[in-house]
């Protein structure tokens, strides 16, 4: 019997560091076209995070493999120009997209790692080739080990939401959750358990009909496709898809009184599955300590044109020239049931108590990620 | 100055009897292509309804247009077998889809003139073809008349809805209210108030996106699209579309409790709506008498393929085999503000009183239509 852990959905896999370059899997245009796009150096890293090559995850990983590129690229140089290089290509990481926080924590890993070894090095008095080899190798070792700690955190996050639910039980999502999805399906089979899920298609870029329904079929998963605006129904009493037993998302940002930043429409879904009494669960590593409310997170607009087209093609009235693309909606934790991390389930009103779970939990890094956020 | 009622929409003229033939536009492809399906007989005029080339208000203009059509195919035959050609054409128009009722009403109002023409002509002792001929007359004479009250009662609709919205009130609207959307505008404008519009695309067959948005623009209307999934945060306080006043949309079928049957996502917005202290105004023509409950409405699925498909062309993973396509939800009343008719705004749970204010009022018509829905 194959098991959970022997498939690697295509998904799982979509940043690559080789041969001096960053491949990333253009997400924009897959399952239907399977096609890398290359970057040179980190400010391609970022203009492909930016133009939404990939997205959710992904930055985090390309976050990475930029500053594994670009420490590869500084090698030999002076320390002190190796290290400007290497702090360069973090803030164009940082200033891909404004809402997504993985590229900042990615970045400052690296960085406080070859900050770290710079200053050991030169406190050992070692010459500028060993300081910059060194710098070198700490920075490729953090994006290494800053990825597997993402990957370990979201088995965490993918347990801890598993046991909310039972066996069986049948989920809607919307968007495409990425390391966290293919983490909760994992943790959820290694704990006995299978679910049946309904996914959005989530316009405009259709992650759920593309990434989300796609990676849970290869898993073998049984999912069920409805257009955004099918949730509410999908979630009401009586409903012909069959119960809902819960909503579950990623949340790209959640604030310290609770509140959901995640992919436009989640708000929708989230108040209906309040209205008609559906538990929503909202997945994130860590709460952002950096925000005390949902105004200190910045909610990214993308070109509205997106939504006068799909997939390239132009499929609203040629007369229409406005349209609104917010990339995120904000939650209020009202409509929030639980915000499930890698330190296990809260309530919104008590997210708080992540940090202070850390203190005794056994914590997987040494600074909250949180904490890391808000500097 | 060129008024509203100077303009004629695209939309507003896509049912036509001409040469023999039942013109219809097939809105399928409108506005990226204009192209006209003809239907030689009434069954083709079904066909036409139950494959989506034309619905909304369309299937009321193209149920009279088949019946007149079949009036003129008529002429010349015995008068039992004219008859008997209008009932069977009536059948398959009424069967064409369950949850669009306007089929319906049209093909009662054509057979209940022709019955009577029937009658009188026998009681006056007329030959048969004296008699076929006063058939297919009061066929053609209804068909007509009935969509010239159906135009006249969404005025009346249009402009009751208008008085609840101050001069420059911004809309939330949802699919295509059609026949319903334009006599607004025109009424608003008589009214001396121009609104402001937000059209969620309305996935699958994107009606918002190419039907609703193209014809406000047509008017010079000012429209902004979004995608179905961003309807609650264009509700939520704060939002950066700016405030919106109103949601309004049409109503494919209002039981008496005040349930309102539209196009699926109509739920989510109002649900949204309700949780945002946005009103909610549900436009039909008259209340359902024959449906005391949404329980007694049918409402339709349709073929799941559509979710996997945008406009003909497969946009969801193919490793995606299941989707859900309900063409309808329902809206409990608690979410739903006002009904508006052509007898003025209704609370949801007084909507009974329909019928009895149109005993005092000046009636459009002598049988109340939903009354009518009911046999």
């Amino acid at each position: 019997m194959t098991t959970s852990t022997d498939i690697i959905p295509v998904l799982d896999d979509s940043v690559r560091v080789a041969s001096g370059v960053v491949r990333i899997l253009d997400r924009r245009v897959f399952p239907d076209t399977v096609s890398w796009v290359e970057a040179a150096d980190a400010e391609a890293v970022a203009e492909a995070i930016r133009s939404m090559v990939t997205q959710s995850s992904g930055p985090l990983f390309a976050a990475f493999a930029g500053m594994e590129l670009t420490a590869q690229q500084v090698a030999g140089l002076e320390p002190g120009v190796a290290i400007e290089r290497m702090r360069a290509a973090g803030a164009a990481l940082v200033a891909a997209r404004p809402t997504n926080i993985h590229p900042h924590e990615a970045v400052h890993r690296v960085l406080a790692a070859t900050d770290a070894a710079l200053s050991e090095a030169r406190a050992s008095g070692a010459g500028d080739a060993a300081t910059t080899a060194a710098v070198v190798e700490a920075a490729v070792e953090s994006a290494h080990s800053g990825a597997r700690l993402y990957r370990e955190r979201s088995r965490r996050l993918g347990a801890a939401t598993a046991e909310l639910l039972p066996d069986g039980a049948r989920i809607l999502t919307h968007c495409w959750m990425d390391t966290y999805l293919i983490e909760f399906v994992r943790a959820a089979r290694e704990a006995g358990k299978r679910f049946d899920w309904v996914a959005t298609e989530t316009r405009p870029y259709l992650q759920g009909a593309r990434l989300t329904a796609h990676t849970l079929a290869e898993f073998g998963e049984h999912v069920t496709l409805i257009t955004d605006g099918m949730g509410a129904a999908a979630l009401a009493p009586g409903s012909t898809i069959g119960r809902i037993d819960a909503l579950v998302t990623a949340a790209d940002r959640v604030a310290m009184d609770g509140s959901v930043v995640n992919k436009v429409g989640t708000l929708g879904l989230a108040v209906a599955a309040s209205a008609f009494e559906v538990p929503f669960y909202a997945l994130v590593q860590a709460p952002d300590a950096g925000a005390p409310t949902a105004a200190d997170i910045v909610v990214e607009e993308r070109d509205p044109a997106e939504v006068l087209h799909t997939l390239g093609r132009r499929t609203a009235s040629t007369l229409v020239t406005d349209a609104w693309y917010p990339a995120f909606d904000v939650t209020p934790p009202r409509f929030v049931s639980r915000i499930v991390t890698d330190r296990g389930a809260f309530e919104p009103a008590r997210v708080g108590e992540y940090f202070a779970s850390g203190e005794t939990a056994a914590a997987p890094d040494s600074a909250a990620p949180g904490a890391e956020a808000a500097r």
